[in-house]
């Protein structure tokens, strides 16, 4: 056991894009092995980053408090259990939860994601991306809010992201007919190769708006009947172009706008909403906490089968936590953005 | 019976603000009366103006199709029966249809919306005020898309207009707490004391946003868990930001935007649908054309028991058929907008 333990601090609220100076690197004491009964003292393996992380950041009302100034930065990890008033994750045992930017964390079993033990055998990076929240979100967003049904035309944006190329292999699954949204070739190629997607969209190279279109009209489908939105801004105004009478859009998130210092304009065109009657919705996965078994038990079942591609953009090294997340927003992870920091023991 | 059928015409599709040059006073032939069986030809006596009218004037794909150029401009109408091959509908008897901006139509059993017989003693004017389109559009606005449950806090805006007096006070009736937005104090009285809200915001004189945050913290209230949004623009989004977790925006209608020469930008706080799982749904009346009788029951047990206060702003002349239109646009009206041409025979 070292004698420190390495953390990430928020130091301050972003303004705009995130960068390095709203983080604060810092060598803490080791948390004490005193526990109370049901803690656990966790070595952290492997961090998640997601880009719901950038809104934990901001001082405003949200579903989760927002990360306190001086805090380790919130993160979902998995890692080993080094001392334990648990019967339930022994010593070396593997456990996920949040346990943040930080090589050591304390995890009482009051807080309000407590540590849970990874099922024997399971490899210590999936229940951070394939089994992890974002498979979850794409599952409830898409069969829950999006009324998913079979024969829909679906429309994902961030389709090569860890959620959206799980909603749409799901809408493959349900027997829909799936349109992606990326950015590069090379994670276009991916969707139509490994995600099997019907017809992928290039944001880099096309315009967005009349390749839905397009597509549609060869699709010769009266338009998306459900668009599953992970981008907002311009993306979902292109997609509510082109929503069928009675489309859902479901609102995931909104990438493009978590770092705009200033709002940015919603989309121009919210009157289709009325036209056509269509139904917007946002959600967050913690709406549907009291499904996760029923949920898990699908997921696990298909990735088993082999009917879900996943990939897993692995960075390595403490140090390297900040620039890991600033991956998200640059739209450089292929797959789900994870890092590795030590090695089971 | 008169020689010739004065029509308002649609001239040309308006570009931003509707004004007299789209239209064109035309003195046509009388329509034949030798017709078809199940037919009839009306004397129009009471035009109703809607703000969804402007909708189709635009050459955009829509619930309904564009009134073509050269046409009459499409109206709901009470008028008179002057000839007759429906039984139902005998030479005499009032009745109800889309017989548009003329002095006399002739109404095909075949037409998308054909005459229908008033019920025997009603008032001619009532089947389009409170017995109208818009009493049926807040009915099943409020209640089907919004979802309304007692207890909640419901926000109104365009709150005096014919379709948002109605759902505001149908929404009291489900003993609801009910926030009004209208323009000048005449308005915002008559929805005080006539309509009993709870609340009501003048936005010609207040801060729509900071009031509704205001009336909210008064009330107690985690937010709005309805809002019926008649407006669109800065009143959607000043809604949007004090909208309680799990909310409803019902999207009616977006009179702000109807005669934009360029499309608005929408709500800058779109985000506020993830994070508080919020649901934002258009819908058009004749979504619900199944559940009419259902509707209408209650309304008129509703409107007998005095129950719902409702005004008619009734203007009078052919000539004066688009003034009276463009009295909407200006929030002129007081009540839901009427224009005699005739009394009955």
């Amino acid at each position: 056991m070292t004698a420190s333990n390495a953390q990430w601090l928020l130091r301050r609220r972003p303004q705009g894009m995130v960068t390095l100076d709203d983080f604060e690197y810092k060598e803490s004491p080791m948390p004490s092995a005193d526990l109370a009964a049901g803690d656990v003292l966790v070595k952290n393996l492997y961090l998640s980053f997601d880009p719901a992380m950038r809104g934990w950041m901001d001082d405003a009302p949200s579903y989760l408090p927002p990360v306190a100034i001086g805090e380790p930065m919130r993160a979902s990890a998995v890692g080993q259990v080094i001392a334990s008033e648990n019967t339930a994750m022994p010593v070396g045992s593997l456990v996920q939860g949040m346990f943040g930017w930080q090589q050591y964390a304390v995890s009482k079993s009051s807080d309000l994601f407590p540590a849970m033990a990874l099922p024997e055998g399971t490899p210590p990076t999936m229940p951070l991306s394939i089994f992890g929240g974002t498979s979850l979100t794409a599952y409830f967003g898409l069969l829950d809010v999006g009324q998913l049904q079979a024969g829909d035309t679906v429309l994902v944006s961030g389709a090569a992201g860890a959620t959206g190329s799980a909603a749409a292999q799901m809408a493959k699954l349900k027997n829909c007919t799936v349109i992606g949204i990326a950015g590069g070739e090379e994670k276009c190629q991916w969707l139509r190769d490994e995600c099997k997607l019907d017809a992928v969209i290039d944001y880099k190279s096309e315009n967005i708006e009349q390749r839905i279109g397009e597509i549609c009209r060869q699709l010769d489908c009266e338009g998306i009947n459900v668009f599953y939105d992970n981008v907002g801004g311009d993306t979902l105004e292109a997609g509510i172009e082109h929503m069928a009478k009675k489309g859902r859009i479901v609102l995931c998130g909104q990438i493009s706008a978590y770092n705009d210092e200033q709002p940015q304009p919603g989309p121009k065109n919210l009157m289709k909403l009325v036209v056509n009657s269509i139904r917007m919705e946002g959600f967050v996965m913690i709406d549907f906490m009291d499904r996760i078994d029923e949920a898990m038990n699908d997921i696990v079942t298909w990735v088993l089968e082999g009917k879900i591609a996943y990939r897993e953009d692995i960075q390595e090294g403490f140090d390297n936590i900040p620039a890991t997340f600033f991956r998200l927003f640059a739209g450089q992870n292929t797959g789900k953005q994870l890092l590795k920091i030590a090695d089971p023991e």
